[in-house]
């Protein structure tokens, strides 16, 4: 069936391969009268693009975004929002050996066994390169839910193999190239990626994502759950292979009185749900984890098989990033954005005229 | 908007509260010509229900299910399957007292701003209760993939509390009452439940599944990923906090030479990858964990506010399951069966002409 | 694929056969604080209902419906409705007789060819039966748009046979056994009824249904027009061949400079569009009509074949609708009013900012 | 709610004005393995395309379509296909006289009203230029359809205003600029546009669609039934006002023993069903009509208001189709071939084990 879409209400469908002409996609349900340019875009594109630092992957892509409908007189439309960015770095000649073997860790066998065949070009679809244009969509997201209903979203790195961050300042995430809030690791982080790229490995990390300044009541109470909807967005992640949403597995070591949040007449004591009760936001902020694997494109040989069964080995020669985790950081919060928002008109068409009740508590983190 | 349906080919849409007269639901694209009764899903509902142990909460339901269509002569006729079970041990007057209440840790609190009021009988659609139907489906899903794919799929609790199952022998699981794989941890579980019981508090745990059989080709690339699909499917289940798929957060501290699978031409030579790649099946075991938190529903005397937003006390006394963690092994395989269902049906609408490809390498665990 | 649940944001999910236990469904996404009672919509039931009068069939069934679920204190919360209503007057055996041959113009041999098998019990899933769910949930999304919105909904038979509505008077709909606008044309239409039961043979009609009071805006521009939602609502009413908005087929010799409706500061000249202009309802009345076919189930008998390709000769001796275009009359209006529920959700979700803007012009009929 | 998408496993959705830079589409669930050249699309596109013959407007596009994405060596990848068209022969100056006023029988008013603003530039949003992409997108349908399953799909236009075909011959069609099958009428339609376009007026049409070789079994049968799906996407092209299968409005009038189609060992003795019997191909040809609307873009002065709600008159300057109806010929093969190649994949996900059954009786039309 067609997976290429994303959302209900505020949908995303995308297109494209890493090594075709373009990748673009279609917003559909953004409601109108919202200011929209390329810029707004751009911010986040940039921040997900790769060659930004020597820690990424060296392919160049200027991954400017091109409005090509929905946008008029600089303002949305209310239809479906057609989005272009143009692929200028392919350089699909570093594919040619791969076309014929299986990498490991990565989709080559897969796509193959299910489609027959499959595009080699650097992935093809299963390129990480698609997330661009889920950046951009969550750009209009993003900008949407901070206008209209003042809601903040923001990612950090919140762990990069052994090194984790022991404190949250969200003012140094934007301004170091691992996008780390704890600015005193800084100087780890720079020694570890220098050593892990001499040795040619890669590095799985954690990557967590805050929402602030959440309404009451985003989320459906059985299956269209708020924190099941997030968890499908960020496993839908390349490279994802854990969710968690407040505490997540640490759930799993505690007691009842000591997890429930209580309440008092000036808002919550504590957040250990994450910002979502019964799979709706309950006006806290809701935070979420994910966990990045170290990427399968390394240096080190390793061993796989040919499409015709025959065992050889693999090593990885492209451009590619030592820790994907990193990049992952933009599109995390493109999911969270999209992910909001789609909630946000689900909720404004079901309860529009409770929608604007005031809550009983006071909004709080 | 609607939040009441799961999946998308094979598609359950549930109803039904605590406390209403009934809950129930409709299985819609069943493939035809599969024979089904009402014993086909009470196996699977006789696990879920409550009353089974010491351990669980004393609501005595028989959860006995009725199929009220979309079987002739003893199978499927390919059009919806109406699903029935009546609720026949509700104490609604249990609820009287919280009716004006927020209970902490409960979505009280969320379901009243959102909708302007709420059932507060059991805590209405929010009870986990409804999962029953969900059993019910799951085990419609379950039946179709052993008989015609051969798929087959088990969960258990391989954390609880601080107590975590060391080996995992499947065979055990279904014999103890904690649906536990390592048996030299029984004595040690007894004990520890005894003492939680007494204190009136709850504990989260740590539930796996395991599809077994698995062809290579289900999910989708992008967006209906296969491991994507699963979180959603595992973080809907009430309570839960955390997803992983395969090795889930512990990649975070690997490296990719150790992360990757090798394939050889005997077949993949580890699963860190939990039997997904690209968000596609690889014809491995699928293998996913989740947390669950602890109830909220405890003897422990708690802070909350009342509808007014004046600060109380609050102490639960209804039945309830001092380790909901138990409870969702049954929940987990069904909603593992519904996902895996679905792709399946997916699967067969595109690729048709491609499914029944040999694979290159053979099926392994 | 899944095909029993219709509407996005508000909907309607229904199983059951015509001789199975019960008939029901799921109405999801219903707003929550509407009161509801299952006399709402019984009084559309018994509109539909069978053995109303001698020209609508004789089998007799309650119709019964019961609220499973979605009420609490008699509103809507805003959680799932369950719907059921029992099936007391089977009589199978009544059908053992077409268990192996294809009845001409019914269902028998596409589901059997399609699905392998087929419940051949009075038409099983493809008989009428299935409607009384619609016209049930039809109701609610009616009281909701009529409380809510002041919009109604009247449904009328224009056309039986050769027996035409020469005008159309609302008042009369109602109180004659035909849902006639034209109260000269009665006793005309009873004579003409007479006459048909007596040649055992039965004859097509034509419905129409008007919204009153429309709120400009509902419908979106491109795929899920207003008009085209129409039309696939009522094409799926079982007998509709053929489906018209506004002047319908007639503007195939209309010129634009007659079809067009000139706006004036009044409000629209004319209604050619039949309430609908770009897909987007125009605060006109939304005019639709209908064609339905003649029932094959006859007692003229007719050649067909069995299910090993025999030829054969069938006569109908159930109990059947000579016209059934009769009863289809609030079937239609239940379609016409979930269509418009759900694209005021649909509005709402998208257009919450600007929906409540003035038009420009009054609204008018 | 989001609008632009059709279908739900072959899935496309548009994007694009009438004069912006392009308009596109992204086709979701194509299967794998499919040869595909932009040259598959432009032969439909071009018979589309504005500008071929002096009887429709005389804008000119190229039309020209790019493959973005989803065909990798010649053929169809199994992921989504990005379509891109750019727009080349915009004059937005010819519209800026109508950016105040509301023209009758446009969606000018319904889309201000909806959205608060719209793109006034040749219609924006609600042009027919956007079905180019659907248009585009039918043909991969249509390719499949052949090339896999022999399913061949013909349009025509069967009746010009008070002009009918009196006679179908499938090989004239496309040998003349109206698509006409009665080559005895040409001379007629001549005539009739040339005197129309004199007296800067336009008429209504009516065009039918024929699919044949049909497989048994494609369609749902309670809400996605194949006729209701046509009636769908047939009263989504823009001017459509009716829609017919097979016998259409003609049913109104029949008796049950003239309309019912006898079956025989050697097929159906008749077709007035159109194909589709509850919900279902029946294997016969599938039969549609449908009536477009003369288009509201003439000449002929007609009184309006400004959207300040002042009375003035408007006069269509611009470059348009006096008849509609001719263009929408491919158009409407487009939609007939995306609902059967989605109610095909639908049918295999579903029914894979009974697909390959083969028919009680054979084939026929």
């Amino acid at each position: 069936m067609a997976g290429n879409s994303f959302g209900t209400l505020f949908r995303l469908t995308t297109f494209g391969e890493s090594h075709g002409p373009a990748i673009g996609g279609v917003v559909d349900g953004c409601p109108p009268g919202l200011e929209l340019a390329p810029e707004d875009m751009q911010v986040d594109l940039d921040r997900r693009k790769p060659g930004q630092s020597r820690y990424t992957t060296a392919r160049r892509e200027a991954d400017e975004v091109k409005i090509l409908s929905g946008v008029f007189e600089g303002k949305t439309t209310g239809t479906s929002i057609g989005l272009l960015i143009e692929n200028t770095d392919q350089r699909s000649q570093d594919y040619g050996n791969i076309k014929d073997r299986f990498r490991p860790g990565h989709a080559d066998y897969t796509y193959t066994q299910k489609y027959g065949s499959r595009d080699y070009r650097g992935g093809g679809r299963s390129s990480a390169r698609e997330t661009a244009v889920r950046v951009a969509s969550g750009a209009i997201a993003k900008k949407y839910l901070k206008q209209f209903h003042g809601i903040e979203i923001h990612g950090f790195l919140s762990q990069l193999g052994p090194i984790k961050a022991e404190s949250v300042d969200l003012a140094v995430v934007n301004h170091n190239p691992f996008f780390f809030p704890d600015e005193s690791k800084l100087d780890a982080l720079d020694e570890y990626m220098r050593d892990l790229k001499k040795s040619g490995d890669s590095i799985g990390a954690k990557v967590s994502v805050i929402a602030q300044n959440m309404p009451v009541g985003l989320g459906e109470p059985v299956f269209d759950r708020l924190d099941a909807d997030l968890a499908y967005a960020m496993m839908g992640i390349n490279a994802v292979k854990g969710v968690e949403v407040g505490d997540g597995f640490a759930v799993v070591e505690q007691k009842g009185s000591e997890h429930r949040d209580e309440l008092t007449p000036q808002g919550f004591a504590s957040n250990h749900a994450g910002g979502v009760l019964g799979g709706i936001s309950s006006g806290q902020d809701v935070v979420v984890h994910m966990a990045l694997k170290p990427t399968s494109s390394i240096g080190v040989p390793g061993n796989t098989i040919d499409v015709d069964g025959n065992a050889i080995e693999v090593v990885t020669k492209g451009r590619h990033d030592p820790c994907v985790g990193i990049r992952a950081v933009p599109i995390a919060e493109a999911m969270m954005a999209l992910v909001l928002m789609d909630h946000l008109l689900r909720h404004q068409a079901q309860n529009a005229h409770v929608s604007c009740s005031t809550p009983v508590i006071p909004a709080q983190k």
